[in-house]
């Protein structure tokens, strides 16, 4: 059929990229690293935003919207910031085009040069720190805990859908606070709901930690990331939380008043993820039939799919299939009935393999006469005959039992692929020819973690929060240790 | 109190930027003609959006989401387009910052110049229809029904909050049909559904018709619109849906096999909304103590405020209020508690009033012996006593009631603002001392137009769709006419 696609172990790559694009849901456009998210793939990401977004409502935070563009001079205030973004920034110089002289097409039109450039924003510190400042004068204006959604660029020179793309869509949290420790909190809080979310609606098992030094966000004093395994034993930061201490406030001169009457700076945090989940989702469950969904992201739970060979055949199944249809619908669970009538149901079965739809019900004349239906999850590719009058408990439950069922496969993938190693050479062996989790003491120097990138490609994903302290040696340099990092090569 | 706004019979103008500003839902940012929506405004945007996405989807249509940048060269493809939008775009040349030389922050990196430029979108017909020539072979793919929520960007020079900003927000339907009547069907349909979600959701009377031909969307056939009229008797275009016939098809060559086995260009429509619809909330039902919010897009629906002197006072009403807190929440009502202890009862009053608040309980020591509670509706401000058991039903049916009474309001004031002239002379004389909607007949060219917008500053708002025809005589040059257009001063 059209549909095939390159097999994980042909090329891991390929088939990324082909169930991407033949699952629908997503595409490259013809504009270098933009890419076109397809609305499968949007619905996907659309039971993400909503899911998240309700997660922080729930925590306190509010939505609001800053402006696109960055004043080029605010976006170098914080020199760490700048240091980190500048160098992949789309930049607006103009404000109009005009008729080519020479007749051919458009061109930039030179009397329309902005006095300023404009930074098309790649993370909006800058703008909204620099918005803040009119918002805070005393400690009552404090906390301030916004999040937006919102597109950002980054110039990517190599791109990947969902994964590295020049435009992509995300919601960047900015919170304010009258003290270090709120902040802190603050920042901790958003990592464990980013780990909540991933464990428990993409059934993707994660790792929360810190970053070392070299691996934080511009700006930043303390990055928090939660980091997955894909199956190609490649990790993936799916998304980060940063304690900002009173960087931007410094560099934007936003002071409050505090309780006993003095002038402070103010605390901040930042925190995000983006449609690059979309990637982490794909590359945690999907197989060589296509996408694997969890239910609670799949935007069809349940696809009908008619058996008959003659018109009388269908409209017996098509009122059996409204019914049982009508009662899924009343338990919440999202259904489709595929009844085009050009195609054949083994090329519907594959097409909806595909696209990941978790559970398939195929019924035909001999179900109508037994009153039974066969119903197909898509994680195993298991079949069972199951009577139509317990067909939507049946459903309901094995729902839930495939949610978990992708957890626990992809955590017991995680666990076989995690190993703690105690010395150099076993590290690069295992970085080499396994790939994976890597646990392992480091001195805690930048200098260490850059020889380590350079002879191995592994960096260190995060310090693990929840790892025991132990008495240890560095892997490189055998001074004393108290806690493994987390190493492995990554996306 | 610092909360006070300008009158509208002092200064309109004015007015409505306190109103925007003061009630929280907006405010200027440091880029030039980019707006901060403040989290109160982006809440009721959010309620919008949501309820707008509904209709969408019951509808047929899915979101998907295509680049921000488009190439220059796309954009001058279909000529009447890039005619209308190349005067007012930003573009970006190049994708790299690199520290000034002279040690002053950053400056452009001439050696990351791009080879084509790239415009942000100030509407996606162009990018999109790039993208649909690859989905689209045969009748079997169409129609397609699509719609972005998306930022976009029009160079504007003179800004005003919500209503003219150089980046907006807004959704953008773009469809692709196999026939003529299907796309015309399309915008029509889709114009009705604004019209629908601007009186029963805004409680915004609105005249639907189609725009002259000056006035029509760069690329497209024929133009429909909502058109609403705002206090200061001014016109104010709510939302469009254009008919783009084979426009775009062509100049982007997607062509389809139809049933008969025939190469045909595809049928096109768009449509749209934006964050201008939060313009002409404010404007259509607001007055001098603030916004009014029609119940069904306040982010609040009710606030409750205690009035007490003393401590236990407070816990003995904190008691009552969360007891119909929950009545109302299991309603399905939103409310809040203002429990703030540094701030006295007026205070709040004025505040909850300038935010649009539709309904506020005040609850007092004597209402606790009583058995009531003070309610206050935002709309007409009365206040009526009720008993406390009584409260949640006089609530859910009050907030309907006011509901309905914003539209029948806005819908008197329009009907005391629209008259029908059958002379130029008494044309002149309405405009510019009265405003409003003026019906007149028009000999249907762009020139007469043209001399009545030179000579009045009034333009044709539209053709309205339900105005019976007539025999009559263009008000300008006495030929014949058998419609009325709808003139009027516009935002």
């Amino acid at each position: 059929m059209a549909k095939e696609i390159t097999s994980r172990s042909e090329n891991y790559s390929q088939w990324y990229n082909d169930i991407v694009v033949k699952a629908g849901l997503a595409d490259y456009s013809a504009v270098r690293g933009c890419m076109v998210i397809k609305p499968y793939g949007y619905a996907i990401w659309e039971k993400m935003r909503d899911q998240l977004d309700r997660m922080f409502k729930e925590t306190g935070h509010q939505n609001a919207y800053f402006p696109l563009f960055i004043p080029k001079s605010f976006f170098s205030r914080e020199a760490a910031h700048v240091e980190g973004f500048a160098k992949e920034c789309a930049v607006v110089t103009h404000y109009r085009l005009k008729n080519d002289p020479n007749g051919k097409g458009v061109v930039v039109d030179d009397d329309a040069k902005l006095e300023e450039e404009l930074v098309v924003r790649p993370t909006s510190e800058t703008i909204i720190w620099n918005t803040y400042k009119s918002w805070i004068q005393s400690y009552r204006d404090l906390p301030i805990l916004i999040n937006q959604w919102a597109n950002v660029v980054r110039w990517e020179m190599r791109t990947r859908l969902f994964l590295r793309t020049a435009e992509f869509l995300w919601q960047e949290g900015h919170t304010a606070h009258a003290t270090k420790q709120e902040a802190v909190e603050e920042a901790e809080r958003m990592i464990d709901v980013y780990a909540t979310f991933a464990r428990e609606w993409m059934a993707m098992p994660v790792v929360v930690g810190k970053k070392s030094e070299a691996e934080r966000f511009a700006g930043a004093v303390d990055t928090y990331s939660i980091e997955a395994l894909m199956q190609d034993g490649k990790a993936l930061q799916a998304g980060t939380s940063h304690f900002l201490g009173q960087n931007f406030a410094k560099a934007f001169d936003v002071k409050f008043l505090n309780k006993e009457g003095q002038q402070e700076y103010v605390w901040a945090t930042s925190w995000g993820v983006s449609t690059r989940l979309m990637g982490a989702l794909v590359m945690t469950h999907s197989d060589d039939n296509g996408l694997v969904l969890p239910p609670k992201l799949a935007p069809i739970q349940v696809v009908f799919v008619p058996i008959y060979r003659k018109e009388e055949e269908l409209s017996a199944i098509t009122e059996v299939v409204q019914k049982l249809r009508n009662e899924l619908h009343a338990k919440g669970i999202t259904t489709d009935y595929d009844d085009r009538d050009n195609l054949k149901p083994g090329f519907k079965f594959a097409e909806h393999e595909m696209r990941g739809v978790p559970i398939r019900v195929a019924i035909g004349p001999k179900d109508l006469e037994k009153g039974t239906a066969e119903v197909a999850r898509r994680d195993t590719l298991q079949k069972q005959f199951v009577d139509q009058d317990k067909l939507a408990n049946t459903v309901e439950s094995l729902l839930d039992e495939i949610q978990q069922n992708l957890y626990n496969r992809a955590l017991e993938f995680r666990e076989s692929k995690t190993v703690k190693v105690d010395s150099y050479d076993e590290f690069k062996k295992v970085i080499a020819e396994k790939g994976g989790f890597v646990l392992a003491h480091w001195d805690g120097t930048p200098e260490t973690e850059a020889i380590i990138k350079e002879e191995t490609k592994a960096t260190i994903r995060c310090i693990p929060e929840d790892l025991p302290e132990e008495d240890g040696k560095c892997i490189v340099t055998g001074k004393p240790s108290k806690r493994r990092a987390l190493f492995a090569l990554a996306y």
